[in-house]
């Protein structure tokens, strides 16, 4: 296999550098915290001080993976590597960027002879273990060249049932890799798939939201019913139609903790869900369920309430309704 | 014109009573609180103890206007009434019932030789200087014999500009009383105009809290607006696609506080917004506005989020994403 | 085991009568095609003649599972069997019931000493080699008395990963079935099961939308990108944060044919979709993806259009706006 | 009053250049199609040919009132205004500008000396008589040297009611012309404004469509109701809550044809429906309704169907579901 460079060791790079070295293959990491370098070099990496030194380690034809927050730090990183890598290395963006971004950057590389591969990459704190789903983007050149690199960070094909009539289609796509299409395709079709995520879990959380109130005051007393959530959960995990890895992640935070206290109820969201539904608005798709998971988490962190403060307002105005109280 | 009681004197039925007094009419008028009829008697109209009082002081053929909180309140009114009326009297439901209890009522009273009318009446407490919109729904003799009442109590053709090709059309319509069909076709149209109310309350909120959030820190500095939104509601007043009552009630609200402090952003509904998703469920009509509209009040008072701490569950489960702490 | 009796061998029915067989269960089996008996007689189930013959089949004391279209169908068998079952037998209803018939079917047996439980069965052609995942109300003697049944039905641990912390609950949930509680609590968990799949359904929908739609005119032509859905839909499969059983359904649909041009676009949908969002509005929980994933089926399947040409109305009355001729 | 010119004569440019005319205001005119400019001169205008001729043609200081379609038409137009207007005139933009656009501009502008305005103008084909909404973003100074023009346009006070508690504040606003804020400002309110009337309009759209189908054949016969739906829009537009100029301009198009049979149901949409949802997924506001309205004109125009043929595949592949076939 190449040589390969691991730029960003957070819980996403320093697990796929871990994946590589695992399958025997080696890695020059750099993080610009000098405290995030050492457990990786632990594991049997080569510790760099510098992007600087992380290109001169590496021996050409080189390939540079970027696993950094999306935005800035991202931007910064491929922008120095164009400037360091030679005619014929191939800068990755790993993390969550724009599929714009990419097509933008990628011409710029393009000028001095550098690859650039887009690469969404699904797995989270799982990948560890589990294997990191690739979505890639770019030229088939550099795409073949790191196929090694690509079927040791997937998951392979485990013991998922085959798909039958793939006959004459790429095997590597059922061991968890595809190259999509060209610049930007990689992140475009991650940034779809948290679309979907998000659905999903807007989906399954709006459902238990449903049987825990099932025993609603709202309801006529003979018509209540009480349900262990924790229990439904398990038992959807087989034989049903909504077995998934999110319903997976859910019976186990239920079986902790069927009231989830720990959590605020206020949902963050990253950037993914905010382009899937501009892509929507930009293309002219109807998006409603990807749009309205999204519109959940923003409203589960809405502290002003204006709107409905508006909506008070109007309905004193014509109807004298007064409202819960604020307190 | 004929006689006519009032039954329930709440901020509608007392005002009902009252615009049909300063139109000349006489009225007899009950409600179970003694200390709500004493007023209504000082503008004019008659009172009596209970129901069977206010039957016996009408004269054949008798009109009862029931203006109740829909329910168990109304349903009894209207079930006494059937005991006490004789053939040819008319019952009134003027409150929000569901179009099906009328139908059911109906054939009830029916058997009785009782008519009965489902009106939808809009108007709020503006109604006795605005006069009501009127929406009924049953046989057309009833309607026709009543038909000076729903003059007196609908605004009448005002300075509304005249819509052109409504020849042939009856005129009644324009003055803001419609016979809308047979036995629940008043509370039908009522409950629909009550699910468009909804829809177009949230719009007007929903624009209003994008203006109040275009100076937000999610925008980059040099993108940040401020608007002062009072100003902005009393301008659409005129010439704007956007002129509505609903605009007329915001813009006022919103000059006497535009940060409308004193409502907690808690929202209420009454059974119609939800009649009117059920009617679409029932009919296979998507109606995503009217439905959004209602979910965002129900959301405006979940109180436990338990939706959203699932959504947190999932995201720490797969990412180890740490969400804003409870507290 | 008990000896049990099926009613209704549809697709579900005779699936479930061959499972018990399978697992060396006798059963009785009816339905009122005899062309349906014949098939389950040949795999080792004992055929009868009407339902009366089906309980005089059965030793005592009896189950009869009834799995028919909801409806009337239904409601006809379970009334039946409330007249030909001795008590302490048990009357069964397999299908897709809405809840509340199932709290006041309950009350009538009980009165005739007659066992109820409700059912919700999920697998649907698969479940014959896959299990069933059953999801049961009632009272907790019958669950009892019927678990091996239950057992033999669902479909076991299989290789799904454990979920830690589910000391002290029950095991049977981890194979698959589940007493989910009182009357009606298994039509309620299944009815929101398949309000969730619905969701999730239309999340995968919109998402490989947005990828068909991705080389849209309405994009600059540097911004179209061509992406192959059916190895996307693959690639996810493993190792992403959507893999669900829907998407392997999805995956192996678009290997067969990416355009899917065998369907229509049009949607049908049962009752349980309805079912849920009404739900929803009777206990106020918020529910905009689980509603937005039901009237897109709507949507798709309104011919009339109206709603749309109401807008084009208005558009044409404000600003001159020619619509797209109809054609 | 300053003297003024008018680029673009289309729907909107003529007439706002004909009630200048009309208000006693001079007026140089110009459009690239020679055939419109005739008209306008007919109605008092000078016309030119070019927008040299028509920078030409204005004593400094001048204002020059940009009304062209938005997009690169109005970008081409303010560009070569910026290199031939001199220090102190003032650039217009009175199209649907995206309000990051202005600010851009402005800063642009300013490099010269020259003003920018970006007003968001609306009115539609009925302005000329019902006069221009205007909301105005830009600096304090050219917004005071214009303010006749402003008057001249807007509607003025009117017969509408005058909001209680406005003391103290700008009465121009009551006229409806409004300095809303820096640049940008009254493109965002308009903008915003149009997706209030997106959802606005939907509300009314999907409340007719109720109506419509409440003799739908999925109720049962005794529930259905036929409803005169031109009727109904009429009785609404006086009393009821939902009086609004789209329910008068939606009544009239009943009143013409109940069933709209001119329309395809196929709905346009311009750019501030979608600028306003992206406005909300920037600004992390939940606006499901504004947003619910642009997808449904989506989803009107949505040719494919591959959202629904992919659920169809879906309920296919798990339940053997077979979909109303192709044709």
């Amino acid at each position: 296999m190449t040589d390969i460079g691991i730029v960003g060791l957070g819980r996403m790079g320093a697990n796929i550098a871990r994946r590589l070295l695992r399958a025997g293959q080696s890695c020059v990491v750099w993080d610009r915290d000098p405290a995030a370098i050492a457990p990786v070099v632990a594991d049997g990496a080569r510790g760099v001080d510098d992007l600087d030194g992380l290109v001169a380690a590496l021996a050409p034809t080189r390939a540079v993976w970027v696993m950094l927050p999306h935005g800035d730090a991202t931007e910064a990183a491929i922008r120095r590597l164009g400037e360091l890598l030679s005619p014929g290395d191939i800068a990755i963006d790993g993390g969550n960027t724009h599929w714009k971004d990419d097509i933008r950057r990628a011409a710029e590389l393009r000028a001095k002879g550098v690859h650039y591969l887009d690469i969404g990459t699904s797995g989270g704190v799982w990948g560890l273990e589990r294997g990191y789903c690739l979505m890639i983007g770019g030229e088939a050149g550099p795409v073949a060249r790191l196929a090694p690199i690509f079927a040791a960070l997937a998951p392979g094909r485990g013991d998922i049932p085959e798909t039958p009539r793939r006959e004459g289609r790429a095997r590597n796509v059922e061991e968890g890799w595809l190259h999509c299409g060209g610049h930007g395709a990689g992140h475009l079709v991650k940034m779809v798939h948290n679309g979907i995520e998000y659905g999903m879990m807007q989906a399954l959380a709006e459902g238990l939201d449903l049987l825990r109130h099932a025993d609603s005051p709202e309801l006529p007393e003979e018509h209540r019913i009480e349900v262990d959530i924790a229990d439904v959960a398990e038992v959807w995990r087989r034989g049903s139609v909504v077995t998934s890895w999110l319903l997976d992640l859910t019976a186990a935070a239920l079986a902790e903790d069927p009231d989830l206290a720990k959590y605020s109820g206020r949902v963050g969201d990253s950037g993914e869900g905010r382009w899937t539904v501009q892509q929507a608005v930009e293309t002219a798709v109807s998006a409603p369920v990807l749009t309205a998971a999204l519109f959940s988490r923003f409203a589960s962190r809405d502290e002003g309430h204006f709107a409905g403060k508006a909506l008070s307002a109007m309905r004193h105005g014509f109807g004298g309704h007064l409202e819960p109280k604020k307190g």
